[in-house]
């Protein structure tokens, strides 16, 4: 988890406001957060920003998952537990702060409701591609079977939509949305499994659904929650998708060029399962045979997987991914400028520069 | 579906009260309906009570299902279209229609979201089971295969708490709570899978959580969105509960002694999935050792299902099966005596009366 790495220099001041607000005196107040201070032009660790709030999610996370039957509890677990990024948390936590937000334990629930549909989404995708591994070891369809995992996926979907219902209709059906989105998601890109019709306006509806509306949420629900006017959401809103775009297409770009220790898991798996990436289309758009062999056979050779894997790394497919991921996390990153200046801004805007660089 | 077949003589004077909510008139006083000409000895269509908001359900569920995904909206459809018996809606309708409920618009929603979820677990069930039939034809599973059911799921699930979460904190805790309860009492039934251990307490819990939670929180939340004070809520949350105990233990039952052209699917499905139904607890019991055999053999060829089921026939298991169903819908009519008599009533104990005696 590269976040954790990363210097913070104004944890003390962040851990002076944190405890103010401890002791039930109100958040400092957003005019406050311009003062020239928190003006910060380095790198941020975002991470460090809200380590009170993460915490508050870890616990809440880990209270969520307790079931009256240990098998629900030890198939959850193992996932929440197994190194999750907490990206989709920490956007939410950071939003919320970054407007002003006061009432903590709101972000916090919400920003436990968003992992925790995140996390039933890994289980049941593990389920249709069969995954093996998943965040270094043993997925949880490997280690539990299909029957545990599937369940165990419908208990985390309940248990993030039992946080979602504290809140007013707003939020319950921005979160509705998204779900209804990843679903879609879901489908639209088992439509174009081992597909070669698939083009890059298509895989840009996938990600956007399957990947950046989960994103997008929580940016716009953070915003929402700290009483942000409906501009600003929608800044944050954008901001939350156009990440979340810039997210995925580096996770396709590490299913090529990634180091398998660092992932967790072995390469190639977008090949293996048929899922059109963007290298693959960018690839099979410069008309590379052994991509386009490995990409439409129904079980190709862990032969053709390395030669198509070889092809993609060669061709410009890997420069052309990274650039067009640099253009949205670009825009995410320039549309915090319509911001107040503050450390959970610059904590948002290293969040994209750390998506774009990452290697896990 | 025999509910429709039953006479409803009642149908005028309930359309006369409808008319007048429509004009937006507000609803009879429960003491109104105390009134002598509602007090119905006979039995009545409990369908025919609630006819005009079971056909705003069926719409609602329709609405539903639209997708920008033609796949999600057919998997879907498939299965809601394809012919449910609705009672759980016609449960929660009537249990608000009796507690004095004024806006329908809340009770169809709610039982729309009730039917939502049970649709969602039947999709899932069906993949666990490996069933290739459900209502006559062929399953959601067979038919669209695992991605696709399970996507599916979790589709309807999100629509399910989207209308849940336009209530309040109470009616969410309630819905998710028995959502839990589905997916632990599915993980209960898969530990007492092939499991001669099971005892007929363990059974009562599986069929409380896995079966009897959401008729449950359709009795309850229909009582609670009626306004109902806290002690009718009560005895119409203990009715939902006992009624659909006796729902799922004549669901066993036919299961081993139904017709399968009425039923839709082939009989002794439990003993080929290995699920510990009271029928074939009740005859381990009584040491029958075919169904011992066909019960814990990992995959019992058709000849043992067969003597297995003969075997069980011929025992005590389902009289004595019966007669506990009977148990917990007596239970369940009686408690309709600490309500005020009125036709919708009158329809929740035709209710009973009709779980018991299905053929379907």
């Amino acid at each position: 988890m590269p976040f954790c790495l990363l210097s913070c220099p104004q944890r003390s001041l962040f851990l002076f406001q944190q405890s103010k607000r401890k002791n039930g005196h109100s958040a400092l107040p957003i005019d406050l957060l311009k003062d020239e201070q928190f003006l910060l032009k380095d790198r941020i660790d975002p991470f460090g920003c809200v380590a009170e709030e993460l915490k508050l999610v870890e616990r809440t996370l880990a209270r969520s998952l307790h079931s009256q039957e240990e098998k629900l509890t030890e198939v959850a677990s193992h996932l929440i537990e197994g190194g999750g990024k907490r990206v989709r948390p920490m956007i939410t936590l950071l939003s919320f702060k970054l407007l002003g937000g006061v009432k903590v334990q709101d972000a916090v629930d919400i920003a436990t409701a968003i992992e925790l549909i995140h996390t039933a989404t890994l289980l049941h995708d593990d389920i249709i591609d069969g995954a093996e591994t998943r965040r270094g070891r043993d997925s949880a369809y490997k280690k539990f079977g299909l029957k545990n995992s599937l369940i165990t996926g419908d208990f985390l979907f309940i248990k993030g939509f039992e946080f979602a219902g504290k809140f007013d209709e707003t939020v319950v059906q921005w979160t509705a949305d998204a779900c209804t989105q990843l679903t879609e998601g879901e489908i639209l890109q088992g439509f174009f499994n081992r597909n070669i019709a698939v083009t890059i306006p298509d895989y840009l509806e996938i990600v956007t659904r399957k990947t950046a509306s989960l994103f997008q949420t929580g940016a716009r629900v953070g915003a929402y929650l700290a009483g942000a006017s409906p501009s600003l959401i929608e800044v944050m809103s954008q901001y939350g998708l156009n990440l979340g775009i810039a997210f995925q297409i580096i996770d396709d770009v590490l299913d090529v060029i990634g180091h398998e220790r660092l992932l967790g898991k072995p390469t190639g798996m977008d090949l293996r399962d048929g899922n059109p990436s963007l290298p693959i289309i960018l690839a099979l758009n410069e008309g590379h045979r052994a991509v386009e062999e490995a990409f439409v056979g129904s079980r190709p050779s862990e032969e053709k997987i390395q030669a198509a894997i070889q092809a993609i790394a060669k061709s410009t497919a890997i420069e052309q991914a990274k650039a067009l991921s640099r253009k949205y996390s670009d825009k995410a990153f320039n549309l915090l400028e319509k911001l107040p200046p503050s450390i959970y801004r610059n904590g948002l805007r290293t969040m994209v520069q750390l998506v774009v660089e990452r290697q896990t």
